[in-house]
């Protein structure tokens, strides 16, 4: 077999990451993903808000979207997003790619709209060979936009965590307060809402369902999206993987302690007090739920086109 | 030799990018260089103003601050930033490492202060690794989080453009139109001020030398810091290194096309009207610094610690 020395080959300067073995779909998705010029101010990009180093969040309350306005809601993590039962807390996108346009047109967020978003990118020369490759065509479309970074979203899994490793039958991958966390999360039925691969995201569930959730924030939930009384309060079930890392939680992102929200948990959904040993059990095995992140190689994005327009922050007239 | 089938290397997780390869001081200043956590706002990084997807700038005439508050003045690319007279449009920093420490304090940019810096980073227990790793102990200071950045910033280089390979000797490296262009950039002495191996960034000089440039952005350049009269209107010669992905271009950003930029150099610093052909060559020479982008692997950054101050956007107060 002929071969490269290993030694010439640390010269070389192509990355090794995952991000080299994506499909076409996939690195023109990175790319869109990185891409301020998707957001009317031309600073906001889908990592403002879902930060591929922390976790697939932000990490504040609720996000800070075009011209400092305080977004609406907690900013929920990209990462395993792909298999839950809807997107967003009220579930009004059905799909990641449906999910991608949200924000991008949404004026609390990127500000933008399908026309700047398609003009801006149709006009960035360097952006039509990835279009090409991935769709057989170079045509800017929003749904071509949004396709590939679903497709990109879906890359960022996080399969190899701890608890992964003792369920395959691993017993030293997690601690015995770990296990004893576990055991007193299933005693209890916690299960029952964080279910699936990612112990949660799979049903809607009433935040308060034992007594009501005191909240500022104003978001009805599911009802304000099917606008059914009895959706009210009704949120997407918060995914579980990376817990560790995607504070502060809640849809208000009220509590940023995992102990507070344990706590808050057990007294609004199953009407019980947990001991501080309960709590620290459980936080202990939440904390095997953290994976590998994903190897993310920052794309290199190709400078505006002659007609590309330049992104003006302030202007209040866009 | 021995030698692992490439097939095989392909399938290794762990990222080949140069990132791979730096020192613990580098690999600490990467990680700080991507946290938001060292702004007042959690929202803002380093790299927010000075992106590496997009040539170490943000492409705005200047830039969005901390409330989203407008920048007084363009932000420089940080690409091969190290080897200058001084740091800033100004030059009031005379190394990177002291360069670091300005935005992260000025209150239109990251607007945090030292203290805060330093607290919230030595609030958060996953850093204390890299701190130790980088300097021996795990003691945060904010000379230690500057000298980290900058020590990562010194392996934001693009040596390899195709100009440089041109003048190694390889004549097919550059099309006659950007020899052309280089000889008339030669010709007519650009080369005077746009001089050394980042052809700016050596001295500082008037903008305007012949005929005043007019602008509505207040900066008065040199003389901000030195508040010598004979310092207005001096600034830090821009790189030209990269310049193709570096707009907005001037201190204020006025301009974002490269030929009315060539244009207007001729003017006002050497009183001459280049032809529309001269102007094309110059461009397309120009287009020929532009080097290969460094490979950056996205940091994971480590969560916040119990008494990690929660950023507080919208909060007046801080």
């Amino acid at each position: 077999m002929s071969c490269i020395p290993c030694s010439a080959q640390t010269e070389v300067n192509i990355p090794r990451s995952p991000s080299a073995q994506e499909t076409p779909m996939q690195e023109l998705g990175r790319m869109l993903w990185f891409d301020p010029r998707l957001s009317r101010s031309g600073f906001i990009s889908c990592n403002s808000c879902h930060n591929l180093s922390t976790g697939g969040v932000d990490n504040l309350k609720t996000s800070v979207g075009d011209y400092w306005q305080q977004g609406p809601i907690n900013s929920p993590t990209v990462l395993n997003a792909e298999h839950q039962v809807a997107q967003f807390w009220d579930g009004r996108a059905s799909t990641l790619e449906e999910q991608a346009g949200g924000p991008i047109t949404n004026s609390k967020e990127m500000g933008a709209t399908h026309e700047l978003a398609v003009t801006v990118i149709d006009s960035i020369p360097g952006y039509k060979p990835y279009f090409r490759k991935a769709f057989g065509t170079d045509e800017v479309t929003f749904d071509r936009i949004t396709a590939s970074i679903g497709a990109f979203e879906k890359t960022l899994v996080t399969p190899d965590y701890p608890f992964a490793r003792y369920m395959k039958g691993d017993r030293n991958a997690i601690s015995e307060q770990q296990i004893r966390g576990w055991e007193t999360f299933k005693k209890y039925r916690c299960v029952t809402c964080h279910s699936g691969p990612n112990y949660g995201g799979k049903s809607f569930q009433k935040m308060g369902a034992v007594k009501d959730y005191e909240t500022t924030n104003p978001s009805l939930g599911r009802a304000d999206f099917t606008k059914r009384d009895r959706d009210r309060m009704f949120f997407k079930v918060p995914i579980l993987l990376n817990i560790e890392l995607t504070y502060p939680y809640f849809h208000d992102g009220a509590v940023s302690s995992l102990p507070e929200a344990v706590k808050i948990m057990g007294e609004l959904q199953l009407e019980r007090s947990f001991s501080p040993e309960q709590i620290a059990d459980i936080v202990a095995w939440l904390k095997s739920l953290t994976g590998k992140q994903p190897e993310i190689v920052l794309p290199k994005l190709p400078p505006n086109g002659p007609l590309t327009p330049i992104a003006e922050p302030w202007q209040k007239s866009n």
